[in-house]
């Protein structure tokens, strides 16, 4: 097969790299240069027939401006640690375990109005009038405090280093590069500036085609400590998107009382894996509308000015979350990411509102993989083969990489590869054709958050996997490269409309207790436990992963452990005896070998009599089968991502849809292999998500079925017959 | 040394044993025989020099009677599995799962006052008008339920075949032994009728020394499921006190209305694990004085007789808990318990208010041990060496063997492992000779129970081991054995006057979030949280064993995070970094290997940045210890009994307490040994509680050590220098 030879690619290039960037345009045929935080956009790409972007920053890269304007600085609200009272006075040094470069208490506006000291230990606010803040010490001197309790202090600090710069530096070891400081657009002075700005450097920047904004106004919270280390990281964190000048609109908007506590959150700050309260949702409306808006004039300027508006999906990203319902009102030309794996893939392309979406490739051209020890080809690979999978469902429109070209050029081979690699998304490209691939039928994904967090729940920090996630992120990224379409359901759309849950063959619940994930309280509101009923009795399939549906509540932990068929023993019913452990063989292990990894799995949990027990783990039931009316349940207490996890998570959701007759179509008897069908061409693939050879049986639509070889990583295209 | 030749010995005897009985009498110096259930007392030892124990049953062996009283036979709230509405009308089967030889419900006092349906997903009990029952199906018909809502119902049930009868009988395997009835002695006809027929039996008997009550009126809850296996074993549980007669009393005494869901907690039946109700501890309250009362009654009649009334600890020992506070009133001359370990064998011997108290030893003589394939033996041996620590802190006064002597004699080694036994129980109660034991100081164990659960904390069936209790057991088994005196303590201890905390050196909380025995709810009262950090910080040591203090509450899981130094991650601030893992060398490790069995431990604890890591497992800290003010704390994920563990214990003791540099007294550096002073004789022990020979350094009271080789089990003694 031939590839077009060039496009849907971008590359990073530098002042010192023109020839060699003109070099690997024609090698891997891209058709656009970017530059980088650290790299600058050579004159010489104006008229060359490649697109030009530029990164642009709203907020960081003038601190001309920032120095000039200390109270439009942006702000962050944050907590300290927990003080317990022994004395008469209790002193809190706000500022321990914080990085003093990056952050500095707001005293400029009125902190008795904006700070909130806490009782931990009754939840009471402490009146103003019994503490005082000591600039110079930077402590808080609470008087008579209630002994023996516990306290805390919400505060307001300026970001004086931003948060994105600052990585970048101790990433990369710069040295003797001046600290960037934000400012907070949002706010008069600097909004008038910035637009301004912006209009001048539309006139100054004629060669640039896309303005790449990395991003808008509101870092996510990404907090340092003393030793310059991550202290708090949360990618969807709204806890630097405050100041008193934007809090006021918002307690008109509203109609009450900003309180520090709705931001601060018990020290949690609303994390995304907190079931969110009334006042943070209220919060985020109205950042998410008022963000649009604002960023819609930046977008108008670059069209005015013939230019495309590209945003880049994370740094100041709060507030313009693409699954938002203000962000298609933008009117952005483009998205841009970074690709961890196929989640974040689906994060980005499953975008709409935009003429394109761009995935950005690992690894970065960074020191830290391109040394001398570092395996690049092998992280590319990785990448790769993994985004793949999402690609193959629901396809980015152009790739691209980062970093400095400089230090990719070193490593021929791996330059060869990523060759390779452009090729083979150009080919898929054309044959997918934009035409969307043929989807068994829906899944949804139940949670708190819904929509706004499509392809995008567990994460803390981007695509990285922590302890407590990563058995829960396997079924997202299982679901990123499986053939069908995927719904995120959030518990206000069960209430506004039950029906919605008609639209999915399979629901799946999934995370641990009282989280966002798996719902917490809402699963004790009787309209969500009973539509889910429903649903499952009239024929649904509901899939509970971890800690599905718990809230402890009248005798159970699972709330839907009816039809689930297993709940957890959490202590309280030790003296019931529990019979059933007996394993037993099913339609969902038919492909797998004997020993399954359920990741962190859960302790405790048992099966009720009429339970099908698939996999135990001693006296811990690892996945049950239950049927429910007419319908079916399965229970997976983890299922951290691996081809053969993602082989048992298709096969339980075929049966729990009932649909487990109609499993061998487009299907690899091997779970290495998938297959995918896009009608609209009559074309479907087979892709080998290995690095060895592998054989297998492959299945057409029709089930007709023949026998296939494929090589390591390969992709292979067939017409249908 | 020459040991007593006689007494505190019990053993069991039977109508063709007669002889046999006598040359066991001389051998093991026995000084009392009994009789058990399945055997029968011969005429032979009425003038024999030995005490002769008679079983008396006060709730069983009269079928007559309950046949013709089956109003007043006796009674037990059960509720059902939860039954989802799916339609018009919900059945529910009330008998399903349940054993109808067992059980049989309730229809003569009025269903509609005495039972309940309930809507379990709302909480709301169904008004009677809206269901009835089905005598003949057993079924409840609920009329148009809420849809998808869960129901339970909650009824009275006669217990028409006494649970330890069926016991007995299902473990030995009887055949054509009539199943014996229950009766309940609370009620007017039956108590009046088993008062009159004990005094008969007083004439009746004139050869009975000891009138053994099995026990007296109130079973333990234990219910049988349709295969004649246990469904429901709770060795503390209320359920089965029940009647409306009792109920009645209990409403006019309150003041407040009884509901059924007082007694069915949720289908828990108020599980020890559950922080009790306060109507669940009135209940408790008003059946412990009532039923001690009535014993009385019972006891006197013993004594106007000149017998003495020995309790045995378990089956019907509802409302006769020796730690309740109505027990002294009884005069009880005796109480014999069963023992399966130390933490029972001080269960019986901690027991104050009777003249003596007797241990029942393991194994009983019955054909599940005593077989071809058998080892009873090593069942022995293990019973007493793990008991025997026990004893050496807080004796038995006697101990007794049970089941038939017949089998025993079959295997005669063990007849003179017993023997030994016997020799050297004899010993050391001389030489302990009634007197305290040396204390170092005192250890508090602090949960919703305190003093009613002495040495019964975590047990659900007497001593067997759950999978989510062996963890916590460990810690009252590692102290049965140790130089402390241990205090139960509970949070109402602390409301009434925290000055409780001052008689302790360390307290210890152990157990699972929100269970009675970590405190769940209580800890939100900051009276409590006060008073605990208060004698933390005044230099009393704290220690937390698997999720102590836990209820999530204002930023916190464990309410003491602040003492304890580290906290449980449960989702919700996975976006604050951790970065204390590091494993550090510690006092407390000092003995031990390194690799630590925590048992079940716990997932996702870490620590604050402050706090000494002293163990993980992963990023799962397992043991660390902290300062507070002038205190100390140890946090333990979990420590299943054995030397080594105890000896982790001993020393985490010793760290808390702030006496680390007095360890040294009456101490083996070898764990496998452990030392026990008797000031009142100026003697100590060392006591080898291995099967193998041990080396060891022993120090005395003075500091000075000198080496020692123990044989195998073997206890030496010593007199004080």
């Amino acid at each position: 097969m031939k590839a077009m030879k060039n496009g849907r690619v971008t590359i990073p290039t530098d002042l010192d790299m023109i020839e060699e960037t003109k070099e690997i345009i024609d090698q891997w045929g891209a058709d656009a240069v970017r530059d980088c935080d650290g790299t600058e956009m050579p004159d010489q790409f104006k008229n060359y027939p490649v697109k030009v972007y530029s990164n642009y920053y709203t907020t960081r890269k003038d601190n001309n401006w920032a120095n000039k304007n200390p109270d439009e600085v942006q702000q962050v609200y944050l907590m300290t640690d927990f003080y317990t009272a022994m004395d008469d006075q209790l002193k809190i040094p706000i500022m321990k375990d914080l990085y003093k470069e990056q952050l500095k208490p707001n005293t400029i506006n009125d902190i008795k109005r904006w700070w909130e000291v806490i009782n931990r230990t009754t939840g009471e606010v402490v009146p103003v009038e019994a503490w005082d803040y000591n600039k110079k010490s930077q402590e808080i001197i609470l008087r008579n405090p209630k002994k023996y309790h516990s306290y805390t202090v919400s505060f307001l600090a300026f970001i004086i280093w931003d948060p994105v710069h600052m990585y970048n530096y101790i990433t990369n070891d710069w040295e003797d590069v001046e600290h960037q400081m934000t400012y907070d657009v949002r706010q008069p002075k600097t909004k008038a500036y910035t637009l301004k700005k912006l209009k001048k450097w539309m006139v100054e920047n004629p060669e640039t085609d896309v303005v790449r904004f990395t991003t808008f106004f509101h870092q996510f919270t990404l907090i340092f400590n003393e030793q310059r280390k991550e202290k708090f990281v949360d990618w969807f964190g709204y806890s630097a998107s405050v100041s008193p000048y934007i809090l006021k609109q918002f307690e008109k908007e509203v109609g009450y009382k900003f309180r520090p506590e709705y931001i601060i959150d018990q020290g949690y700050h609303n994390s995304t894996f907190r079931v969110p309260s009334k006042e943070f949702r209220d919060f985020q409306d109205f950042q998410q509308r008022e963000v649009a808006k604002l960023v819609k004039k930046f977008v108008d300027i670059c069209h005015e000015n013939n230019k495309e508006a590209m945003m880049f999906l994370g740094d100041h990203w709060i507030g313009t979350e693409p699954y938002g319902k203000y962000f298609k009102d933008i009117g952005l030309d483009a998205v841009v990411g970074s690709v961890g794996n196929g989640t974040t893939l689906r994060l980005i392309s499953d975008i709409s509102g935009v003429k394109y979406t761009e995935g950005r490739f690992l690894p970065y051209f960074f020191p830290d993989v391109f040394n001398k020890k570092g395996n690049p080809i092998k992280e590319a690979k990785e990448n790769w083969v993994t985004a793949r999978r999402a690609i193959l469902r629901s396809p980015v429109d152009r790739i691209g990489y980062g970093g400095y070209l400089k230090l990719a050029l070193e490593f021929p081979e791996f330059v060869d590869y990523i060759e390779s690699v452009c090729n083979e998304f150009r080919i898929l490209s054309e044959n997918i054709d934009g035409k969307k691939p043929y989807s068994h039928f829906t899944v949804g994904i139940l949670n708190a958050w819904g929509k706004l967090r499509s392809w995008g729940t567990h994460m803390v920090a981007h695509a990285i996997n922590y302890k407590q996630t990563y058995s829960y992120n396997g079924i997202l990224e299982s679901l990123s490269g499986m053939p069908f379409d995927v719904k995120f359901i959030s518990f206000d759309d069960i209430s506004e409309n039950s029906d919605i849950l008609k639209d999915c063959s399979v629901i799946i619940n999934v995370g641990d207790a009282y989280t966002a994930f798996s719902g917490g309280k809402n699963w004790l509101n009787p309209l969500i436990t009973s539509a889910v009923r429903e649903y499952v009795a009239e024929g649904g399939g509901f899939i509970g992963v971890g800690e599905p549906t718990a809230y402890q509540n009248q005798g159970r932990y699972f709330n839907l452990a009816d039809v689930l068929g297993v709940d957890k023993e959490i202590g309280f019913s030790l003296s019931s005896n529990k019979y059933n452990w007996s394993e037993n063989e099913h339609f969902i292990l038919k492909d797998n070998s004997s020993e399954l990894d359920f990741g962190e799995g859960k302790k405790n949990i048992y099966a009720d009599l009429e339970t099908k027990v698939l996999k135990t783990s001693g006296k811990d039931v690892q996945l049950a089968v239950n049927e429910f009316g007419k319908g079916k349940s399965v229970y997976i207490s983890g299922l951290p991502y691996s081809l053969e996890n993602s082989r048992i998570l298709y096969r339980a959701i075929f049966w729990a849809a009932g649909k487990d007759n109609e499993i061998k179509k487009w299907y690899s008897k091997n779970y290495n292999l998938e297959v995918n069908y896009y009608p609209a061409s009559n074309k479907y693939c087979v892709v080998n998500n290995t690095y060895v050879k592998q054989e297998t049986i492959i299945y057409d639509g029709t089930g007709k079925s023949f026998d296939l070889i494929v090589e390591p990583n390969d992709i292979l295209w067939f017409d249908e017959e």
